[in-house]
C-alpha cells in the first residue's frame, strides 16, 4: 500500500535514500534460467550515473552494483533477485535553512504534511537518486525482453525549446544530451549551459519506443498497456505528462485521419503508438514524456519554513541543470519493467 | 493480474459486456457509516448515459442502478458494496463481416492475438459501455470525498480544434458538450455535427480539477499521486495522453518560471497542478487528458479479416461522433476513485 | 485491503449477504478457451444448498446461478466471469433482541467493534451463505483443473466423535453426511439428530485430497502451497484448524519416520501430504480441517447487548445442527481455487 | 506473484540464500514517527541465531543487523525500511552427491521440477536461514504493536512427545527449548540429545498468544484474521498445521460447550482463541502450530538423483536436531506481522 512495489509478476521493490548507507532493489518474478549479463546492468547504471558529462551534476558516484541473491553460477534461479549500491559520499554537513524550509518545486511540503517529519538530507526518498535502482531492475527486464525480441530505446526529442528534426537512433548515446538528432545536440548543450550560468534550469521531452512487442500485451480494463506505462513513467520524479502515438495532437484529428488502416502486411500507419484499446497491436510502441525544468536552482526563491514563516532561499549544490539526459535511461527502464511484466502476465491469457 | 481491479483500499472490480445480460461493480473498502445518496449515483450514470443529447449516440438505455449488497438502512456497512445495471437491448443480430474482421482503431486485433477468440458483439469487454460501472463506483467515491471537503469536476476545454477561452465551472452541465466556456459550446456542437455528416468523428481535451485535496496524499515512489491518476485516466478507452499543471508546456519553461513559490498564505501559483514529487501539496489538482476521435466511422476503411485477407468495411450503427462529452463524467469518476483511495491509504502514514 | 478478493491470477471477488437481494462473484484470470459446463456449476451449488437433506437446515433456496459476463457461445473469453444467485426469501421479520445483542460464537461483537454498526439480519457478510459464491467459483476452478488432470475431493472423516474407519471415495456423495466411510454414516446422522433434539450442535473433521497435482506448484517463501491452502480453508467460517499429511501427529514422530523416501517410481510414502518446503512434490495433496459445532443453538445462552447489558438468548430458526456435510463442497472449492491459481502462477517460473 | 511479499499495509519483502552474500528485508508501510529500538531487533535475531545453545546447530553466525534506509535520527520516516545481515561463512565446498540428489523431506525435488534448476548449496531460498529476515521484520512489528498495547509471545508446549503441564510465561526464555513449563525442560532437552545420538530428529508444538489485541481486527471474508495467521505460520518451513483456541478438539465438542458466553465483563471463556467469524473479539489470541521433525538426518535414506537413479544418502552437517526452540521467535514474528498489518488495515473500516 505504500506504493513501493511495481509490477505484478515481474515485480520490483526498492529502498534507499541519497544520504543513507545504500540503495537496493528486490526483483521478484524473474524466471529461472536467464544467464544474466552483469556488465550490462552496470552499463545501464553508468548511463544514469551523476558526473558522467559536463551537463550533469559534478557529483562523482561509482554506483557499483552488487548482486546479493537469486543467481547461481550467473544464472537466475527463479527466486528473489536482489541488487544493491552503496552510497559513497555521506559526510554529514550543515543543511542550514534547508533543514527547516520547503524548497519550491520539491516534495518537501507534501512529505512534511504526510509524515509529520521529513528527511531533509537530500530529500530522503524523494531524491532522484532513488531512480538508480529502477535502472538496475530495468536492465534485468531488458535482458528478459531480449529473449523475446523486444528492444526499448529512449532519447531526447526536445530540450529548452529546441526540437529534434530527425530520428537517428544510433546517434543517441554519442551525444551527452542523448538526443536522437545529432545536428541539434550542440544547440541543446549550449542552452543548458546558458541556463546554468543564469542560475536556472531547463526542461524537455523524451520519446521512448519499444520494437518487437507482440500483439496482445496489456489487460482489458484497468491495466491497459498504456495505463501501466503511464503509471510507470509518471512515477519518475519530474515527469509531468505522457502521450502515446499522436498523443495530444489527436485532439484535433478526425477519426478518418487517426485510425490506422490494416493490410495483409500489417498496419499501414502508427497513429495509435502501438496500443489500441489498451492492448498492443504489434506496431512499435511510442510514447513521449515531458520533464519539467530542475526545481533546484541557485536563484533566490520565496518560500516558508515549517512554522509558516516566509524566507528567501537559494539552492546551491551539485544539481543537474536539466534532468532530461540522465532521465533517458530511467524512462527506458520503466518501460522495460512494464513490458517484461506484461509479457509474463500474458502467459495466462489462454488455456 | 487480469487488471480488472483498481485501487488498494478503496478498490473496484467490474464485470460486463455491452451485449451480455448485465454490468456490475464490487467496491471494497468503502468505510462503514456513509449514508449513501442513491439518486446521486443514478444521476452520475445519467450523465454518462447514451442518448442523452443530439451529439451522443441515439441508443436508449435506462441504466437503472441496483445496489445488491453493502448497505443497511441506506448506510454503508463496511463490507463489499455491489451495484449492477441490466442491459436492455440484447437482441441478437447479424454482425456481417464485423464478426470476422478487425475494425481500425479498435482493440479487435489485439484481443484476437491475446485470447485466440474475441467477443465481436460490440467489442465485448473493450466496449465503452464498460465505463458505466466506473461512473457508478466514482459516484460512491465522490460521496466519500465530500465528507473530507474534496470536490472533483471535469469539463471540455478543446473539441475539434476549438478551445475554451474562459473557465465557467457552473456552465459545464448546461451545455451538451460539457465545455467550461459556454461561448464556444455552439461552435463545438456544430463541429461534431459537421464531422458526423461527413461520416467522420472528432476528438478533444478534457480538463479535470480537484479542489480541497489536503497536502500529503500520494506515495513516495511508484504510487505517486500523479502516477495513480495517470494510470486511472489512461485506462479509459480513447484516452491517449495526460498532463498535470503546465504539462507538456513545462518542457519549454525554466525552473525559475515553473517553480511555485510559497508564502505564509500558501503557494503563489500552481504550475505543478497540485502535485510535487508525487505528493499533493494542497493546491487544486489539475490534469488534462486527450480523447482521440471515435474509431467507429461510417467511411470506408481498409482492414483485414482473421485470416489476413484484405477487405473494406464501413461501420454503421449508433456511435458517438465525439467521445468527449460523455467521457467527462468518466474522467471525473476515475479521478475520484484515485483520491478516495489515496485518502484512505494516507491513514497509515503516521503512528 | 478489505480482504474480499482471493487469488493472484485466478482471482475471485465476491459480494452479498443472506438478507440482501443477491450474491455474486467476479472471477478474473480465467483463461480464454474453456468450454464451461454450466450444469456442473449448478450441481456444485446444489451440493452446498440448504434444505438438501434431513440433517441440513430446512430453508429452501433454489440458488440458481446466472452467468452475467465472460462467456461467448459457452466458451470463456478470458475476461471477467461474473455469476450471481438471487436471494428468494427476504421478507423482513422481527429480529427481536437479536438485533441488539451479540450471539455467542458469532462475529457479531467483532463486527460491531470494527464498523460501529453491523448487519444483524442473518449476520450480513459473516453469514455462511457467503460461501455459495466460493462454491460457484470453485466449480469453474475445477473445470480448469480438469484440463490439467487435477481432481479435488473432500469428505467427512470425523463427526461428533465418530471417525471414518475406511476410505471409500465413491461413497461420499451417497450419504447425507458425506462421510468417506459409509459404514459409519448412520451413526453420524444419529449423532446429529440427537444433538438437534437437545437443542445443541456438533462439529467434525473434513479431509480434502487433490490428485494429479504436478510437482512444482507453490512459491518459495510466503506463498508456499500449504500456506495458501491454509489461508483458503481458514477463511471459511467455522474452520478452526488445518493440518497437512501427518499434521499434528508429526510432533511426535522422528525424522526417520516422517521423511518420505524416494525411489525411481516416486515417493514411497506420503507423510508430507504432497507438499515439501511449500512446493508440491507430485504426491496427492492431503489436508484436514476441523469445523467447530454450529454456534447458533436453541439453548439458553448468556450474552450482552450493544450497551453491555446482560441478557439470555436462545437462537431459533433454521440452522444446520452440524456444519460439516454442507461444508464439504466449500472446502473442495477453496482447495480448487488455490490449485488453479498455483497452476497459472507457475507458468512464469521458467524462461 | 512470486509470493515473496507478505502483508498489505505493513508489508515485508525479503531476499537471500544461506550461501549468498547477504539476506535482507524491505518493510513498507511502517508509519512515520516510531523511535526504533535497534537493540531489540538484534535481540530477536539473537534468539533465532544458530549456535545459541547445545540443542541448536553449532554453526556460528553473528547475524548483525544493519539498517539501510527508512530511519532518520533513529525515528522511522514512513518510507521503506530496509535491513540486512551479511553471511559470514560462504566458503565453497564439495557438496558431493547432495548437488545432484533430492534430500528426503526437503523441497529439492519440487524446486527442480518448478525451475528446472535449483540451488543445491544449502537449499537456496528454501533454507531455514531465510527466516532470519522474518524475525528482523517481526521485531519492528512488535515495536509498532507495543504502541497499541499488543504483546505477542510464543513457547514450546510439546516436544518429542513430552507436553508442558503448566503455563509459566516468564520461564520461556530461561530454558533452551523455550518451553512454558520449566519442569519438563530437562526431559525435552534429553529427548533431543537422544534423537541426535541416534542420528535422528524430533518435532513438537509451539503455542503463540497475543494479548491486548483489540476487538475488530481481521476482515470479513477471505482475509479473516485466523486465515491470515494461518497463512503466516504455514509459510514457515517445517510447520505442518495450525489450530486456534480449541482447535481440532472442537470437532468433538458441542456448540453449548464450545461457544463462549458473554457477560458485562467480557467473554467468560476463550474456546474460540480470540477470533470469531474471522474478527478478533478482544480475548487473547491463541494458536498452536506443529513443527515436523528436522528433515536433515544422518541416517541412511533412500532417494534418487536428478536422472531418477536410486541412491542412498546420509546428511551430515550442522543441523538442528529439533526445529522447535529456534522456531519460537519465528512464529512470534509471523504473528506480529499479521497483527501489525491488521491494526493498520483497520484504520479504514469506518468513516
Amino acid at each position: 500500500m505504500s506504493g513501493n512495489t511495481f509490477g505484478d509478476i515481474f515485480r520490483v521493490t526498492t529502498f534507499g535514500e541519497s544520504h543513507g548507507p545504500a540503495l537496493g532493489v528486490i526483483i521478484d518474478g524473474v524466471p529461472a534460467g536467464i544467464k544474466l549479463d552483469q556488465e550490462q546492468i552496470q552499463h545501464e547504471l553508468d548511463r544514469r550515473r551523476p558526473g558522467q558529462s559536463k551537463v550533469s551534476t559534478m557529483r562523482q558516484e561509482a554506483d557499483a552494483v552488487e548482486i546479493l541473491s537469486g543467481l547461481m553460477d550467473g544464472v537466475t534461479t527463479g527466486t528473489a533477485l536482489a541488487m544493491q549500491i552503496r552510497n559513497g559520499d555521506q559526510r554529514s554537513r550543515d543543511y542550514g535553512n534547508l533543514a527547516s524550509c520547503f524548497r519550491p518545486g520539491h516534495a518537501d511540503y507534501g512529505y512534511f504534511k504526510k509524515y509529520g517529519i521529513r528527511d531533509y538530507r537530500g530529500g530522503g526518498r524523494s531524491s532522484g537518486r532513488e531512480t538508480a535502482m529502477r535502472v538496475a531492475a530495468g536492465a534485468v527486464a531488458k535482458q528478459l525482453l531480449a529473449h523475446f525480441g523486444v528492444k526499448v530505446q529512449a532519447y531526447t526529442t526536445r530540450l529548452a525549446g529546441i526540437s529534434a528534426k530527425k530520428i537517428d537512433l544510433d546517434a543517441v548515446e554519442s551525444n551527452i544530451v542523448r538526443t536522437v538528432d545529432p545536428d541539434v545536440a550542440e544547440a541543446m548543450i549550449a542552452a543548458i549551459r546558458a541556463a546554468q550560468e543564469q542560475m536556472d534550469s531547463v526542461g524537455g521531452i523524451i520519446e521512448c519506443r519499444a520494437d518487437g512487442v507482440p500483439a496482445g500485451l496489456g489487460e482489458p480494463v484497468f491495466d491497459k498497456l498504456d495505463a501501466l506505462l503511464a503509471h510507470a513513467v509518471l512515477s519518475v520524479g519530474g515527469v509531468k505528462g505522457v502521450e502515446f502515438g499522436e498523443g495530444f495532437a489527436a485532439a484535433d484529428l478526425r477519426g478518418s485521419q487517426n485510425n490506422d488502416a490494416m493490410s495483409p502486411d500489417g498496419y499501414r500507419s502508427n497513429h495509435a503508438g502501438g496500443i489500441l484499446g489498451g492492448i498492443s497491436n504489434g506496431n512499435p510502441i511510442l510514447l513521449r514524456v515531458v520533464m519539467k525544468p530542475t526545481a533546484s536552482i541557485a536563484q533566490d526563491q520565496q518560500t516558508v519554513d515549517e512554522n509558516g514563516n516566509p524566507l528567501t532561499i537559494s539552492i546551491h549544490g551539485r544539481h543537474d541543470p536539466c534532468l532530461v539526459p540522465r532521465a533517458v535511461p530511467v524512462i527506458e527502464a520503466m518501460a522495460a519493467l512494464v513490458l517484461a511484466d506484461a509479457l509474463l502476465r500474458n502467459r495466462s491469457s489462454r488455456l
